[in-house]
């Protein structure tokens, strides 16, 4: 018997990063952290442990810092991870793919009556903008993305005419609450289209279809996000979304004399559902 | 030998209630989480097992259901909190002290095409408002909190002067990330002072005060909080803080030709200084 | 423009069960936590919110209970994920394909006076077995796997004669901790081959051959590792191994006029190396 | 109005450090989290920014580093925190009381052939022994500790005859599951007390006593353990016990056409009943 390696990735993850653009009237922030991933002619280091080819995964953090003060400004996260992936593909002619994956957080200025502060931020909350580009010598792929945007709404949600088999014990609703946490990423018809405006237009058409849709379900109105984003947005080809269905359950108050007319409930954690779909252009 | 209970304290911990009330211009949203805990006549209990004056955690959760319904608007977390403390007290002469924690999440209406949403929100972040009533037949304590409050600012910041010794290799700096999440609690001269636009007065002189003190230390920027929050509120004769300093560490660029102008750093969570002190008008 | 459903699945996540089962002499425990996903003709229900073909999510975390209770005694949780998938495309036309994802959570019988207690158990940390059938009428495929098994040695363990650039500051070592956190999984040349005796003799294989090992790089273990398992079992075809490098740093003492002989390090989270492979036989 | 300083406490927290004592015939391990927190003499610090008397937490940082040098071998984390508080104290005038916690976690010899390796080690979950010494110049408080101590117990655990009110629905019952996290301190009439073999004999007793006690309520069995701690143990004067009963919920089969005689549960983190208690010898 002989074994062979069928895959190997390294690299270093997790690279946390807050860069500071100083100028006189502002200083902008941006803290973000990056995961670098080499695929290539490893097999060497694997079998004879043979580490000729290997860059330590130390330098792949300090290489982040260093590219990172090479451009003054703020930049999109998306550039970024293209200056990384050209950067080590061109200087390791022994990696075949470079994925770099960045997560950004999201910090506000912090209003001073009424005023943006000139170097004062406040953190809204565990959402994050997210970029990944994978990238080989022929190809350049540049994916955005949206990760722990937390929405809720109290009715225009139901659940109805769904299958029914011997372990069916759930209750037909027109009213209940929806609440999840979105994941979604989409592709590009041409890398350089990544921007801060069309990401937070992307978000806001989310928010905004999320709001006023009239749910018949999770999958309905994941459906519909994917479509408006896909049908606005010119240079989106793809959508993936990822819908935890955050449990709002009803309390019984019977016991207590009381009626529960949808306004107590438990939220939960666990079990959850889980709806995905990913939907593109023809 | 003998053995004395010298203390103890039981209850439900983590009872989380969604409340929706349900106005025909728009549904109002309360995300809370809350803990019961009794102290009183329970070492038969203890002892021997008898259970006899051990109201079961199940009811502590039912009731915290059951009056949630009771009053159908949304009501200020202290005041709920009061309402489950007198419940408790009155109908269970067994306790002397009664414990309500409550934290709050913090639901932001969606805005569509400018104008809030009638019934669709978004959760702005892990910062929460928090209360505790600590109650007996005697005597009633209303605190008021925000935990976890992310703030950084990218310079007025310092550290210099300090105490040296043979440990310390820290180089003073007039310049510098002063980064953290707040943890801030307060008391009132009187219990019924406690509501939403003042603590949402105390939040904004926080992140005012934040924003614009000239910082020689975090000690000297939590006390300056600390004093404006008394000088200002009338109502509130104690304030307690709790400032992680979230070090933002230098990137020495040096070993690549580059210098850093307080530009690249490196954000960590371990270790962490920790400064913390209780203010209260004399 | 018209949009196409690429891809979709839906399903529970998190269906946690603790299973009893109740000899004379003794009782067994089980925790596990399940995930059920389907995909299939489920188009209608995203792009016109026609839920005929839906099963709810909440059926089938009523069906994990449902079957669990069919089988008296504690089951592999191979069987159980193949159990799970033969009902859901029995009962479902509408299904192409079941997957099932399960984790066991490892208890231990207390041992009172040397002996194992007859129904109490301690939980030995945050490893868990897992396993996946991922299902459809043609073809099952089951895989299982180790999770969260954290190792660490104190020497016999280095990296030398790798690659450097500009950006390299990293120091050749012969002599460093070598710490992570497993995950593995592994698939089988037929179904039914996965059983306790043989997961166990998996982790014990791992476990030594990670002791053993003279490493020239996470590389070089991880491969030995693979490829033992791979010799040794007959029935495993395949072995997936991913290795965050939870580096452990020297501490710098010459500032106190002190050597550090490898004595004292500071582990750390973030950033962390990650080295991932998957090897198979030929 | 003037505000008052009431209270200070600075420090640094999770300073991690993993030990090796390097032998020829094995290497010990020791990974533990400090603290260090300083009171005294810091309110210019807060009301003028004057950090003369501030010792930077830094420096503290180094300082734990520094003295775990200076012993050559794995020492008792009580005797190692007494080591600190003690050169804090003597090297700090200002400072009126220093408090020092440790966590260490559990790491066990990697068994290979059924011999422990020589510098092989894993990690036994999630458990950690704690201790804290809260030190002034007139006194020593030393304190031990077990926290994340996960048990279960599938029987001869009931609750029966408790309180009933308006809101009450628990049913009685004299067979359930018992499960739950302890977190256990102790104190000691005198410092030097503390040990490892005496540790482990607590934590033996405790384990031992969970399994055999016949369980009337939480409490009853937290009772017991506390008081067969403070009759075996003759230098331990005092107990707290935290026991968060993770309640395993019966699932309702009926619907289902089944009965489920206490064989299937739902285990729950939220919301958790918290039993909380200290004794201490007369």
């Amino acid at each position: 018997m002989s074994v062979i390696l069928a895959h190997s990735n390294y690299g270093k993850s997790c690279v946390r990063l807050v860069k500071v653009a100083r100028y006189e009237d502002r200083h902008d922030l941006q803290d973000i952290s990056v995961n670098v991933a080499f695929e290539g002619d490893f097999e060497a280091a694997h079998t004879v442990g043979d580490n000729s080819k290997v860059l330590p995964t130390d330098t792949m953090k300090n290489t982040v810092y260093a590219l990172a003060k090479q451009v003054p400004e703020i930049e999109e996260i998306e550039d970024f991870a293209l200056r990384l992936t050209e950067h080590f593909l061109k200087n390791n002619p022994q990696t075949s793919r470079v994925t770099i994956d960045i997560e950004e957080n999201q910090w506000l200025r912090i209003a001073v009556g009424g005023t943006p502060h000139h170097h004062s931020f406040t953190k809204s909350g565990n959402e994050k903008r997210t970029a990944r580009v994978n990238a080989t010598r022929e190809s350049t792929v540049v994916e955005s993305g949206i990760e722990g945007l937390l929405v809720l709404k109290t009715t225009q949600s139901g659940f109805e005419g769904f299958l029914k088999d011997q372990y069916t014990t759930l209750k037909e609703t027109n009213d209940r609450i929806f609440a999840t946490a979105m994941k979604v990423t989409w592709l590009y018809s041409r890398p350089e289209a990544a921007s801060g405006p069309l990401w937070r237009g992307v978000r806001q058409l989310i928010l905004e279809t999320f709001a006023e849709h009239d749910s018949l379900s999770v999958q309905q109105t994941l459906y519909a996000i994917g479509e408006v984003v896909l049908k606005k947005f010119e240079d989106i080809v793809e959508i993936s979304l990822s819908l935890p269905n955050k449990h709002c359950l009803l309390v019984d108050l019977s016991p207590f004399g009381m009626e529960n007319h949808n306004e107590i409930f438990v939220p939960t954690d666990e079990p959850h559902g889980l709806i995905e779909a990913r939907l593109r252009k023809k």
